[in-house]
């Protein structure tokens, strides 16, 4: 089944402790993209200007991306400059210049408009409720968001969360957003606005998915070195929403599974500057990757401390309880 | 099987954003005592002052807490007065006053100095190397130390890192020991100075164990609040310990199973000031932590993405490898 991506797609300068990038391709929606045509076909929907390197998408294209919905508008691309220091959890933003971006109003093909699988990535919340408007009857939406709408549109976010499946944020976002410094507290903060999950990203300290009845925790893969931060958050969810995508499944207990599948793409994000390193991966070594998260977490049983207690072994089927709305 | 702890015994004055807390019983090998004794017999070996409130520690002799080592000494008791603001994850000292700490020369009674496993508490480093002079032959040596001692006893704190199995330290603090930024180079930096195992504690963020193959890591549980975190990272040695010496299995497994019950065992001392959290506790409460712990974390196989890889089941035993050296 296919996954709809609508959002930014720029043009990213970035240093980091380990190394300097130029204008290499970036942005929410090619983040996404990059990591979910590894398990689904993906349509994208966005915006450049006359400036960019239209060839550097061909990668994509050759990997089942449909760009299609990939506008090119007279003017400049998004250019993001940012810096990352030794503490990678954090961007310091150097310079944004909209370009394009800031005039875009998403337009979805008709070939798109059925898409099953919607995710609204990172752009301002009006745009995010425009796109909902001309897609059909999708059977899971997420979406993402930022500090700055959180601020700034804080009444259309509110308005967003109650028709989207799955959100997801970041724990600074997160707490800015709810004006709760539990994040169990913020969590059901969200989940009583609309959403029937929400997953709460924290960078290297992992992920955590709360639903109305569950948590589920997976930490970030532990790696050597942390080459370039960004993209992570939108690489996770291309393989949140690819791996549901592909599999087709919306039970909690698959979810969870999407939600390795998501770190483990994150985690390959952040080894390259720009795509390259999501780009160039084979589904065997995501299947390693993903069999070396289960080992970072695996316990077994044992004994119950108290006599009357039963063992607390590991539950492994999670009810097979379908969670995307109707509509 | 039997537990001895050599430690801090203080008195301390906590402020949080929920609460005021004077002059309460705590100190490093307090917390560690009041979490292993839910599991397994604990010998204590410290000094307080006149000034100690000596009755207050009649529960923890009630629960198997052996006070033989346990020196009165003519002065003040340690007294430790600190704040924690909404970052609780990190606290700020206003006062230390060591007290008859700062003359402070472990002495083990003859009767503790064969158990079989010793924890070596936050003490300066010399102390604790004295402690290994005076124990036979234990099965299994851990220590833990803080940013104090790495700066001012460096030399010393790595001639006990090649005489201990275990050590437990904090992010912040495996940072500053070993001058490197990535945890997993912090790790194998510590892991090459002697230790079979290494147990990072990040706080709210959970806790990573390295062992020369492996890597296992535990998060933190979601608390709804954590009141006082206060001797979180003390309460997790008691439990990882405790587990240990009632089990007596030191296999990678079993190490796994006792890093979980150590954080069960911290996620509790959180939620009220002092020990009376851990002293309250029975162990069907703790078995529960445990399943919770295991829910937060469980996720099953799902096929692989690749048609000839293996499923990425989760691994439920792992190799019965026994990690003690013996001596």
């Amino acid at each position: 089944m296919t996954v709809l991506v609508v959002g930014s797609v720029a043009l990213d300068t970035v240093e980091t402790p380990f190394g300097h990038a130029e204008r290499v391709i970036g942005g929410s929606a090619i983040y996404f993209a990059s990591a979910a045509c590894q398990l689904a076909p993906v349509q994208l929907v966005g915006v450049v200007g006359d400036d960019y390197p239209m060839e550097q998408l061909a990668p994509l294209r050759q990997r089942g991306v449909d760009l299609t919905g990939l506008e090119q508008a007279r003017g400049d691309s998004f250019h993001w400059r940012g810096r990352y220091r030794h503490d990678l959890n954090s961007a310091e933003t150097l310079e944004t210049n909209l370009g394009v971006l800031a005039t875009f109003r998403p337009k979805i093909p008709p070939s798109f408009r059925r898409a099953p699988f919607v995710f609204l990535a990172n752009i301002d919340p009006r745009l995010q409720l425009e796109v909902l408007e001309q897609v059909e009857a999708p059977r899971l939406v997420a979406c993402d968001t930022m500090n700055f709408w959180i601020s700034s549109r804080r009444d259309e976010l509110l308005a967003l969360l109650g028709r989207v499946d799955v959100l997801t944020l970041n724990d600074g976002e997160a707490r800015q957003l709810t004006e709760q410094t539990s994040l169990v507290h913020a969590g059901r903060w969200l989940l009583e606005r609309g959403p029937q999950h929400v997953i709460i990203k924290k960078g290297e300290h992992g992920a955590l998915m709360f639903g109305r009845e569950s948590m589920f925790y997976v930490p970030a893969y532990p790696l050597e070195s942390v080459f370039d931060p960004t993209g992570a958050g939108d690489a996770f969810a291309g393989g949140f929403m690819g791996y549901l995508a592909r599999t087709g499944d919306l039970s909690e207990a698959n979810l969870r599974r999407a939600v390795v599948v998501g770190s483990a793409m994150g985690s390959f994000a952040v080894e390259r500057f720009s795509n390259e390193r999501l780009l160039a991966l084979t589904t065997s070594e995501i299947d390693r990757r993903i069999a070396g998260f289960r080992e970072l977490v695996a316990v077994d049983g044992g004994p119950p401390l108290a006599p009357g207690d039963s063992p607390p072994t590991l539950s492994p089927a999670h009810e097979q309880r379908p969670t995307a709305r109707s509509r």
